[in-house]
């Protein structure tokens, strides 16, 4: 749409006045029908972050290294600073070592922590030690206490998932360090003794106005149960037999900004393609498979971590003879509520 | 408000002409500021109810007896064709012998039914052979096919709720016989399997528009683990630990018009007396305890059936050394809905 | 579904002892799946009801005949105590002689009127002083006092539409006298002043919780207006040219229970018949036509009311050479709130 | 948050890795927690940009020089191409000389215009001719095709507001030109007649569900009279007397993500100081007055353009003796619909 205008020395003064000015003529606006950046389709190897991960773990004590260990994931369509595994998520992988503690914070972001590995770690949400093994999914909603600490033998590792980048290129990000290193304790899996059993509620709850769930730690051995529960006629054409986690004093999305999934491909299983006005990071907790991504084949294995940005054509294969179980953090509630979702088959 | 007008031949002729017109004056309208009927509160007795079924058992074979062996419970301060525990709800007691059946048919009004003793006894809802064990809730949703029966080898009781009398009042009751005497069955606790963890929800699944539960049978075994993981700060002043059950799609009740509460008052508990803008029927499920409605006192024991009629003055209390664990249906949700609920402490 | 058990003394005694607990077996209850009463269409000439106004005028001072001068439209199909011109709707009119005054009250039924004849009367709602002129809607919310008198010098006859069948069925009606006569006047046409322009809402203003509009007098200029800017393709098969009068805050109805509706048939219009689960009261603002109502055909002309009960198939008419504008009051957002509204065109 | 590790080659080699399979320590990520780029309060001068306009019309035919003479305010703290007035919205302003069309196209972004001066032009919406007069607020939904021109005699300007730097974040722009240069007009003011009589609505008519005003020409005669019929109790410490537009069907904002809103400030009205989380930009389409914006102040004029970018802390000052009235667009929807919106007197 932008257009060459023949040069005149009139039209090189008055570009020269409008930009002075702070200001800018749309014919000459190149780019501006395109997104800023261009999130790109990518995959990235448990082969190659793990050990990045282990060396983080001998060369960056934690009391010396920042807060917390983490790495990020970054896609190489979007500049570095931007943080984004996605144009909205920024994803990232914890390592913390037996007896480590991650100090007490809060920040506008919220955030979704998916175990990989170890177990005896915990999360302190707001005073709820959220015991953390395999499988786990914790949450810490956006400004909430939380600091982590680590009380058993083996290494452990965790996937992080915010809506870091959506929440900076809106002009809204907000930390604090916690007075003290830690937080105080109340007990132990608190709001998942209490709210696990979703459909009772107690009458005097009311659900948070910002939609986002009172239960902090949706373990695993629930997540496996539902997820085997399922049968042929649950499954999606586009997804096979995929699971949402949901808020159940609402049956929205965990938090106000992402929603989470678990799905199972069963073993021959071929997706449908589609395109979707969401972005998704996913991790392969179980088998093997491929997904292909605006016509490029990512072959994955367990443990790696792949990303389909927003409105590219995906589908997925598992050609073995097993189950794949991916687990995925996906940006999808701020299209549908803004009413800016939309999905194609073409 | 209404006035005595002196009488004369002109308004004796007046009087006349307007009735014969079909309408009336507002002025000699005394009672219309009234509710057209009053339901008073009631308890009805274990001890006297109980005897009946028993005798029903023996005196109606099913066959022979109408299909259904039902009690119904009739407040006495309601003319006995409303059909009302309350103004709105209908309450009664199903009685079904081993080896008995209760055909096939589908109603508008919506059901819920709370399993007082016995077991192997089901519902088939629409397919779904829901097995009923003591306290267990089983849903059969407005205009859906349902019929029971019974393997077990004693005889089951249950209770009834349905939104009948408001229903009727509103000139909406629609009744269909299924074809044949059973509807066939496609597997065993389906929904109960798919969606009693309240907190995963297949992908693809839509909330009714109705706002019903997906989850047909609610098992005893988790309300009770739900009830027993509620602490202190749980509890309300007027009902102390009170659980709804919810509708895991949407957090809503789990009809559209009937919510069911299971609630355990603590030894030494009285609670505070209140006046909603709702109708109760509680079932005594466990312990014995008092209620003080609209003044009156009720003591109540283990599988008695009380109810609390709208913006009626209520309270608690367990003198025992145990837990009470009450079960009921609330008409709460009409009157949420349409902007009409209030309470009040006076 | 009822049945009759071979009569023996055993059965005798059970059925006795049955009742004397205040229960009923269901299999004699041959009534149950009917509506407790059943409405039928009606029609009340004006011919008819606008000389008992008169004669009211006449007979029954208002300082003397209650507080006002209402009659009420009965459904002979109703018992007459339940005052409904359907199972939920009170109907009925209105008359003040000038210099009259209705006092001030409140009550826990919401109101709507519909100026018939006269100008200079008012309704003080909360202060604002609604002027009442042919073809406004003025509403008196649930709670909210009011009070009514006339300035002008020929007789006010309006349209009364309460929710108080309903509201009585559901055991639901408060009444309350305003300490004084009248209440004071804040101002004239105040809240038509300031949300007559739907399509601009003070920043601070919060819609109220209940659903009621903000707008108490719907001016007949602007529905005019509206009901000659509709074009064919507004127009529906079952209601022609109809438009829903709306709370400007929310798009839903005027009252939590009862919506208005003004519509226009043009001249040889037929709409198609349909079943709803909703019941109406017309009044025929202009024009004349008929309607079919369950097989029966209703001529009404200006001036007429006549209902539709729940479910009753109808369809409209209007074979004059000029539109016909019909008026109603409608109790479907009770239905539709609850998820019970369906419709049919069978 | 960030710390300088002692640099050793281990550590050097380990970054090196890190960054090499695209990823990124959060230790040294020092900027992560701020936004990514930050805007800042600025006010663009009538006086400067009003002549700029004049110049492209000389030195830019439309025909030659892009379709659209559009000039951009570009905030001074953003980097250009993110073509923003502030995080999310661009806002400009387009000059269309008399007989001259901006061709058909649609695009995923909204687009509000407010028009500054001239009368005859107009914007076709799906064939809805909207005519624009000064004060006119004129909506293009997102992917609506729409083309502007111009049967007047003196040039036109107008304001446009985009939600462009948001959906570009998001990598969510679409583009599409129509097939002809022009589409066709099916008549004038066609929304405008339908449904500016916000409390009235077809009863046909069903909300967008995406939230999206089915009006898309509001009228300055009646935002002019929503104004004027303000009263001091509607008045807002922050705002003093500010009306949002909204959508007649729900009372929502014009657009999904952004809302306009029309304000007047009362002679000698100095409003309290809040930060929000929302950003804004306000034409002064009357009078004069200041804005002190995170310290600074801002002496604006009619005609002038400023922003405050989100959290600022913000206040209105009117000394002058006449009314200041002040058009804005805002881009609160988005944060109220993620559960984000919050707001500080500090």
């Amino acid at each position: 749409m932008a257009v060459d205008l023949e040069s005149t020395p009139e039209l090189g003064q008055f570009y020269e006045d409008v930009q002075r000015h702070h200001m800018t003529p749309l014919w000459t606006a190149a780019g501006i029908w395109n997104p800023v950046h261009r999130a790109i389709p990518y995959l990235w190897h448990r082969d190659e972050y793990w050990p990045l991960c282990q060396r983080s773990g001998e060369l960056v004590p934690i009391e010396r290294g920042g807060e917390r260990r983490v790495l990020a994931f970054l896609n190489p369509g979007l500049p570095p600073e931007m943080y984004g595994a996605t144009h909205t998520l920024w994803v990232a992988v914890q390592y913390l070592q037996p007896g480590e503690i991650a100090p007490a914070h809060r920040h506008s972001a919220g955030a979704i922590r998916f175990i990989l590995q170890g177990d005896k770690a915990f999360t302190n949400v707001n005073g709820d030690k959220c015991i953390m093994e395999r499988g786990d999914l914790v949450l810490t909603p956006a400004w909430v206490w939380h600091d982590h600490g680590h009380e058993g033998k083996e290494p452990m590792i965790w996937m992080d998932g915010l809506d870091l980048p959506f929440a900076r290129a809106l002009g809204m990000v907000f930390f604090e360090p916690y007075p003290q290193h830690r937080q105080p304790v109340l007990g132990e899996n608190l709001t998942e003794k209490r709210h696990h059993i979703g459909q009772l509620r107690p009458a005097l709850a009311e659900p948070d106005p910002t939609g986002t769930s009172p239960l902090m730690n949706y373990k695993w051995a629930q997540a496996e149960e539902a997820l085997h529960a399922m049968s042929p006629e649950d499954a999606s054409p586009y997804d096979d037999l995929a699971l949402e986690y949901i808020n159940p004093f609402t049956g929205g999305s965990v938090l106000p900004t992402m929603t989470c999934w678990i799905q199972r491909l069963r073993p021959g299983v071929h997706t449908r393609p589609r395109r979707q006005m969401t972005s998704k990071v996913f991790h392969v907790f179980e088998g093997h498979g491929s997904s292909i991504i605006d016509g490029q084949r990512f072959e994955w294995h367990k443990g790696d971590f792949f990303c389909v940005p927003t409105w590219c054509r995906h589908e997925h294969e598992n050609d073995s003879s097993a189950d794949a179980v991916l687990f995925s953090v996906q940006d999808t509630p701020i299209f549908q509520k803004l009413g800016l979702y939309r999905e194609s088959d073409e």
